[in-house]
């Protein structure tokens, strides 16, 4: 168990000196991360879905926030015991992202270099280079839900 | 109102193409942006207060995550309407926020201001020169929370 928590701490790629709080904030933080992460991704595909009113500011604006985000450490919020309880709401992590932290930090630095990379193609890249990195990007959001979280 | 509305989308810097889903879902939103926001705070306070485990690289990360969700676009969240409703809690903002736009806006400035210096600090600077800068930042928080928060 020990060894897991250390590979979940890691994930992020930032060393965490400790895992943040209690659990129920722990999950309340990661909750509230994923959660402006999804606002994010959201208003990057409305802008990609409405060439008629496209704004590249807003898209890198959200690309930057994605990133920073995915940078800051969040894998210091899956500490032992976090498996399960209430942030926000019940926690939908699935066991399987605690019994499996190789395959979870897999998932974490994917989405991490796929979030830098579309920060970096944001900031000059055409409208189809964003919406293609934006594609690879959430492919690594899908997989990793699919996997580690429970459906709505 | 019209004029209030249009302030309060442009509080961030960013201009926003529209104001964020519905009121619900931007309580919700900016109430997961800034209870990340105070995670990291946190983190950097925990980070100077202990300077026998200090580690530059994590207030790096935690100031540029606050940065980028000053810089993302919060103004848009704050749309005609939400000053009441429930995101994960009803919205403890105070009328006065919608009612004196200009000082709202004033407020969002300065926090975003001094968090993208605390970013620019926190990359090369001291733990002298980030503490004097983390403390400017935590004022902007405090100011505008007394000006525009009900209390907990």
């Amino acid at each position: 168990m020990k060894r897991q928590i250390f590979c979940i701490v890691a994930l992020s790629g930032v060393a965490a000196a400790a895992v943040s709080g209690p659990v129920e904030e722990q999950i309340r933080i990661r909750q509230s991360a994923y959660a402006f992460i999804g606002w994010n991704t959201g208003r990057i595909k409305s802008q990609l879905d409405h060439p008629e009113s496209y704004n590249q500011q807003q898209i890198v604006a959200a690309a930057n926030a994605i990133a920073a985000v995915a940078n800051s450490g969040l894998g210091s919020l899956f500490g032992p015991g976090s498996d399960k309880g209430t942030g926000w709401r019940p926690t939908k992590v699935r066991p399987e992202f605690f019994q499996k932290p190789d395959e979870a930090k897999a998932a974490a630095l994917a989405f991490n270099k796929e979030a830098n990379e579309l920060a970096r193609i944001a900031a000059t890249g055409t409208p189809a280079e964003i919406k293609t990195q934006f594609s690879t990007l959430s492919e690594t959001c899908k997989s990793c839900h699919s996997k580690f979280r429970e459906r709505d």
